[in-house]
C-alpha cells in the first residue's frame, strides 16, 4: 500500500469508529436493530474521507470535520436503504438489504430515522459557518430525492437521451460529493475561491464515480463489486452505456436495445449480447472518455489549492476512482 | 367566532401562505406534484400556529416564527405520508393518501423530500439559537420515529400495557408538539423557565391531542372527521382506550377484545359491540379523565409565562383541543 492508500485507511477509520458508537440506541428494537446493521455493512467510506481530505486542504484538522463526516455517511446510508426498496434490489455489498431482510415497512422507517441521525451528527460540528453548512447539507438532500425521481422516471420514459442523464446523475450522486467536499472545505474555514474549487472537484469526481458505477455494472467483476453485474440491464436503467449504444447502434442491435427500453428491463439470457454492443458501439469507450475527462478536470480544480499532502491526496483520490473495480 | 379563534385563524392562514409559496419547484413532476398535492391538503396546522404564539408568549414576534412554523408542519406532512403508506391508509382528510393515488415509492420519495424541505424552512430562521433549534428540531424527529417504529411493533405484541401507550404517543406526537412550543419559545428569546414550560406544555397537550384522536376513531363523526371511523379497531391498532379495555373487561366482552389482539386487528361487523365494551368498561371515561388532566397539568404550565394575549390564546387552545370533534 502506498503512503496515500494508507492515509485513506487512516481517515476511514477515523469515520468508522464515529459511526460505530455514534448510535447508542438500542429500543425501540424493531428500529435500532436494522439501523445497526446498515451502518455495519461497511463500504468504501468515499464521502466522509473527501470530507475531511477537503478540510485539510485547506488548512483545517480533520478531527474537526468528523462528525460532519460521520454525518455524510449516515445521508448516504440513508439514500441507500430506501433507493433499494425503490430498486427492488435484494442484496448491496455482499448482504440482504433492508427491507429483504426485515421487510418495506421497517426499511422505511430505518431510512427516515437515518436522514435525523445524519443531522443530529451535522449539528455537532462546531464552526461558526454552521447554518451554511446545515444549508448545503439540507440542499444536497433535495438534490438527492430530485435525482431518484428523475431516475426512477426515466425507467418508464422511452426518450431519455445522455443530457438527462447527466442531469439525474448531478444530483443523484455529484451533488452530494460535491456537498461533503464543500463542508469540508468550510469547516476548515477556507477561502471562499477553495471552497468553490472543492465543491467542483466533487462534483466532477462524484459525476466520474457514477459513470464507472455504470461501467462497472457492466465489465466489472462479480466478486470484487459483491453483487451479480447486469442488474442495470435486468431493471432497465438507462445509464450511460444504453443511452449512448442505443444513440450510435443500427440494425439487429439497435432493435435488441429498443427492446429492453420497451419491456422496461432486458434478459440476464441476453447480457454478453448486451456487452457486446456496448463494446460495438463504442458505449465502453466513450464512458471512458467521459470519466477520464471529468477526472482531468477535478484535479484542474486543484490546482487552485495551496499544495499540501491533502491536495496531493485529492488528486490520487480522483486517479483511484477512475482506475477502480469495485 | 370569538377573538381567540380569530386570532388562531389569522395565524393559520399566516402559516398557510407561507407554505404554498414555500416550494417553488416544478421538475421532476413525480416529485413536485404529489409533494404539492401533500401541502394543499389542509388540516389544522396546529403544530405551527401553537410555535407562533409560543414565540409571542415570550415577548417575540410571531412573523420571525414564520418559517419555523412553516419547517414543523412540513415535518408533520412527512411523517403523515410516510406513516399512510406503512398503516395501508387508504384516505386522509377525504382525499386519496399518496401511495393511493401514486404509489408507494413516490410516496416514500415524497415523504424524504418533505422532511429536507422541512429542514430548509428551519433554516432559514435567523436566530442566535439556531444550532441549538435544529438540534431540538432533529431530536424530534428521531423520536417521531422511534414512536412510529413503538406503534408498529405493538401492532404485533401481545402483551403491551397502557404504560408502553403512553410511552408511544409521547414520542410520536406529544414530542413534536412540544419541539414546536419550544422551538417558538427559543426564537423569541424566551428565558430559560419559559422555554421549559412551553416545552412541558406542548407535552401534556400533544398527549392529550393524540388521546382525544383515539377516542374520536370510536365516537367521532365520520363526516366533520373526513374518514372513517373505526379504523384503529380494524387495524388492531393498541389504543389507550382498547388497552384500558382490555384492562377492566371480564367473560365474553373480555373474549371479543382478545379476538382483536389475537388476530391482529377487528372486525368493522363488530364495530358498535366495541364501542359498548369501550363504554361500558369505562375505557371512554378514563380516556377523557386522562385528557382533562393532562390539558390541566399543561394550562398550569402556562401560570409560569408573564400574562398576554398569547398566553391567553395557547390556555383557550387548550381548552378547544379538550372539546374537538375533528
Amino acid at each position: 500500500m502506498n503512503a496515500h492508500a494508507s492515509q485513506y485507511d487512516t481517515y476511514k477509520r477515523l469515520v468508522e469508529r464515529s459511526l460505530s458508537g455514534f448510535v447508542r440506541e438500542r429500543a425501540p428494537r424493531s428500529l435500532y436493530e436494522p439501523l445497526k446493521y446498515v451502518l455495519d455493512g461497511g463500504g468504501k467510506r468515499i464521502r466522509p474521507v473527501l470530507l475531511l481530505l477537503s478540510c485539510e486542504a485547506v488548512g483545517g484538522t480533520p478531527a474537526k470535520a468528523v462528525y460532519a463526516g460521520t454525518a455524510i455517511e449516515i445521508l448516504h446510508n440513508f439514500t441507500l436503504v430506501h433507493d433499494d426498496i425503490m430498486d427492488r434490489a435484494g442484496s448491496r455489498r455482499g448482504r440482504q438489504t433492508v427491507h429483504t431482510k426485515w421487510d418495506t415497512n421497517v426499511a422505511i422507517l430505518v431510512g427516515d430515522e437515518l436522514l435525523a441521525l445524519a443531522y443530529r451528527a451535522l449539528l455537532k460540528t462546531s464552526s461558526p459557518n454552521i447554518q451554511e453548512i446545515a444549508k448545503i447539507f439540507t440542499e444536497g438532500v433535495v438534490e438527492v430525492c430530485e435525482g431518484q425521481a428523475y431516475d426512477k422516471e426515466f425507467e418508464t420514459r422511452s426518450s431519455v437521451g445522455v443530457k438527462d442523464y447527466i442531469l439525474m446523475i448531478d444530483k443523484k450522486t455529484a451533488k452530494m460529493v460535491a456537498v461533503a467536499a464543500e463542508i469540508g472545505a468550510l469547516i476548515g474555514n477556507g477561502s471562499r475561491s477553495s471552497v468553490l474549487a472543492l465543491r467542483k472537484y466533487g462534483e466532477y469526481v462524484g459525476r466520474a464515480f457514477q459513470i464507472q458505477d455504470d461501467l462497472l455494472d457492466v465489465i466489472g467483476n462479480e466478486q470484487e463489486l459483491g453483487k451479480a453485474v447486469g442488474g442495470d440491464l435486468v431493471e432497465g436503467k438507462k445509464t450511460f452505456l444504453l443511452l449512448e449504444a442505443l444513440r450510435v447502434a443500427r440494425g439487429r442491435d439497435k432493435k435488441t436495445l429498443v427492446e429492453i427500453v420497451k419491456n422496461n428491463g432486458g434478459s440476464r439470457r441476453l447480457f454478453s449480447t448486451y456487452r457486446r454492443i456496448y463494446f460495438e458501439t463504442g458505449a465502453i469507450d466513450a464512458a471512458r472518455r467521459r470519466i477520464e475527462k471529468d477526472i482531468r478536470r477535478a484535479k484542474r480544480e486543484l490546482h487552485k489549492l495551496p499544495k499540501s499532502r491533502a491536495q496531493a491526496m485529492l488528486a490520487w483520490f480522483a486517479d483511484m476512482l477512475l482506475n477502480r473495480t469495485y
